[in-house]
């Protein structure tokens, strides 16, 4: 197969596992005899400081006119402590997902079993964990209306949702678990919001039409609870923007680091991929950055191709690396501490 | 000290719970020669039933002319699945959050050490942990103008903040970790929302007021992580009306049981205590319902009003029945359990 793959290694630790994903891509397409061109563009922080805005327009175009998108991380602490900052770099993320209409991330959960024992929780609350969450990525209030008052003293979010915003990601998430254990928990807060109880209208129709597929309702108060009391009562978790967002990372110490989670961010042309970690600044180029999470990344852009054996060869590849301690120090505390490229090179080789 | 006292006991085990409480308020008066008055009045579900609205103005009025307020739990299944219905139970607490100024809600979270054990997440992760969580409560989305659109298919909440209403809690949270281990840490979204951005600056604005406070930032995708793999980091966690209710539920695991956890909602006049937990309608009348957390909110009034050696002696017999095991099945599993009111009555011979 022939692959444009449009790279956006971003900010902080982003190049770095982003570098070791496309060692693991070039090593499978030498494999499987496949042809994969990458191309790489700026994105964020560091598109700021090139260009002035964080999606530059040939970004932008680069992406549209690939087949598929390889994203690192974006985000610099110089913005973070400066609200009067006009200009972001998660902005470029952000618009980047409008444009290219990601409307659906998914991230799996899962507990690694050679690493039970390195999550907060315990082992038998995570043991067996297999979880998939369909987080709805280019509405809410993420996009809605801001204001700010002429004087600073008032601000403003609005939140909004169409039924067809609601309507798309619901099939995905429905089919999604007729492929799976057949539950679909949709997290809202419909007891306060307008948008929710059109999330759980919307939703409650759509069911009708998977008769095969078990639907649960529960408050995102409440989900964050079961999320740590009791995560194996979870199959497909469906949600709005901002409540995924916080429900994903907080499911994220299920896996025992955030550094081994991967997302999809998919639309109805383009499809992106990306670490669910963040470009924490603190361990940009010491090398201890877990390459993992990109690496998964890869997975599942093959497997939307349908390289299915491709993306297995990836996950066996991990698990041998996770299993043999080739690994970076958010995981590997008692061992030897691998570095970030070490970690891409052993799983390079191994495929 | 004479303190007249409006109980609103509410739906599915409020009634049960608040009886609990009130039971041990009766013995500390005796105890310490006080003169507590209670008056009963509906709310939620009850109030529906019995008067058409959530919040009946007999009650509105009876809370305002007492001295202080305990609440039970609200809400109702029945409303829950039906996103049409215009009458709701929680309208009734969010309205009497908003008529009393109750604009700071204090939800005090720690590990009990005879409760280590029970909980999640392993024992030396929450050790020692001790939050004070400062979530505002008459703000933010909550009550910003809500529409649904003529056709049914598209909703809007918005989410609204004004200076003064970050400030006023904000300087309750900083005097609370002066008296604490002096920091504060304030959950938002500032790289996304408006309101977030105006959060932090203000924030930032008066902590330099408190040179004794140190201060940090966390996106809440990030603290709904920290809270479980590092809970111990936080002292005072300052936030607005959504995010708090997602953090403070989540933090609650961390005790072992939500049904331990007592909160404080105070303003410039009126101060109400209450349980974190809900009405848990599948649990009424069984006598499984713990009464701990209505019992401990008894002790916040009492703190409230400086009775401090009277709060004192409720959470000394508190720990005792918990020590001893007499307590409901939700922290008792493998010993006799005891009934809801047998638990108040322990607390009220002990007192
Ligand atoms: C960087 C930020 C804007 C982003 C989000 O909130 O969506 C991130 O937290 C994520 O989850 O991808
Ligand atoms: C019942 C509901 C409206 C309420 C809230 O969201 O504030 C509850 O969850 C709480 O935290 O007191």
């Amino acid at each position: 197969m022939k692959l444009e793959i449009a790279v956006l290694p971003g900010d902080g630790i982003g190049p770095e596992v982003t570098d070791q994903a496309i060692k693991v891509l070039k090593a499978i397409a030498l494999e499987f005899d496949h042809m994969f061109k990458f191309r790489i563009a700026d994105v964020g922080a560091v598109a700021i400081d090139n260009y002035g805005v964080p999606l530059p327009e040939q970004t932008l175009t680069l992406c549209a006119s690939s087949d598929a998108i390889l994203f690192g991380a974006i985000g610099h602490p110089k913005y973070d402590n400066d609200p009067s900052a006009k200009v972001r770099p998660e902005q470029g993320l952000l618009k980047l997902r409008k444009e290219l209409g990601l409307f659906a991330n998914i991230r799996p959960v899962k507990a690694y079993d050679t690493l039970l024992d390195k999550s907060p929780l315990k082992r038998h609350i995570i043991e067996g964990v297999d979880i998939s969450i369909y987080r709805e990525l280019t509405g809410g209030i993420y996009f809605g209306k801001k204001e700010l008052s002429g004087d600073g003293n008032m601000a403003s979010d609005l939140c909004q949702y169409s039924r067809e915003e609601i309507e798309r990601i619901t099939h995905l998430a429905f089919e999604a678990a007729q492929n799976r254990r057949g539950k679909v928990t949709l997290v809202d807060k419909a007891n306060v919001l307008e948008t929710s109880r059109l999330w759980r209208k919307v939703v409650t129709e759509i069911a009708k039409q998977y008769s095969d597929v078990e639907m649960d309702f529960l408050f995102v108060d409440n989900a964050a609870m079961q999320m740590i009391l009791n995560p194996k009562q979870f199959d497909v978790i469906l949600t709005e923007n901002l409540f995924g967002d916080i429900i994903s990372d907080e499911a994220s110490v299920i896996g025992g680091s955030i550094g081994l989670l991967a997302s999809a961010s998919v639309g109805k042309k383009y499809a992106m991929f990306e670490p669910v970690h963040g470009s924490f600044p603190q361990a940009k180029n010491k090398g201890i950055a877990n390459p993992i999470a990109s690496i998964l990344s890869a997975a599942l852009l093959l497997e939307h191709f349908e390289l299915f054996n491709e993306a297995q060869m990836i996950r066996i590849a991990v698990d041998k690396s996770l299993k043999l301690h080739i690994s970076t120090p958010d995981i590997n505390a008692n061992y030897d501490t691998i570095s970030t490229s070490k970690v891409g090179d052993f799983i390079e080789d191994f495929i």
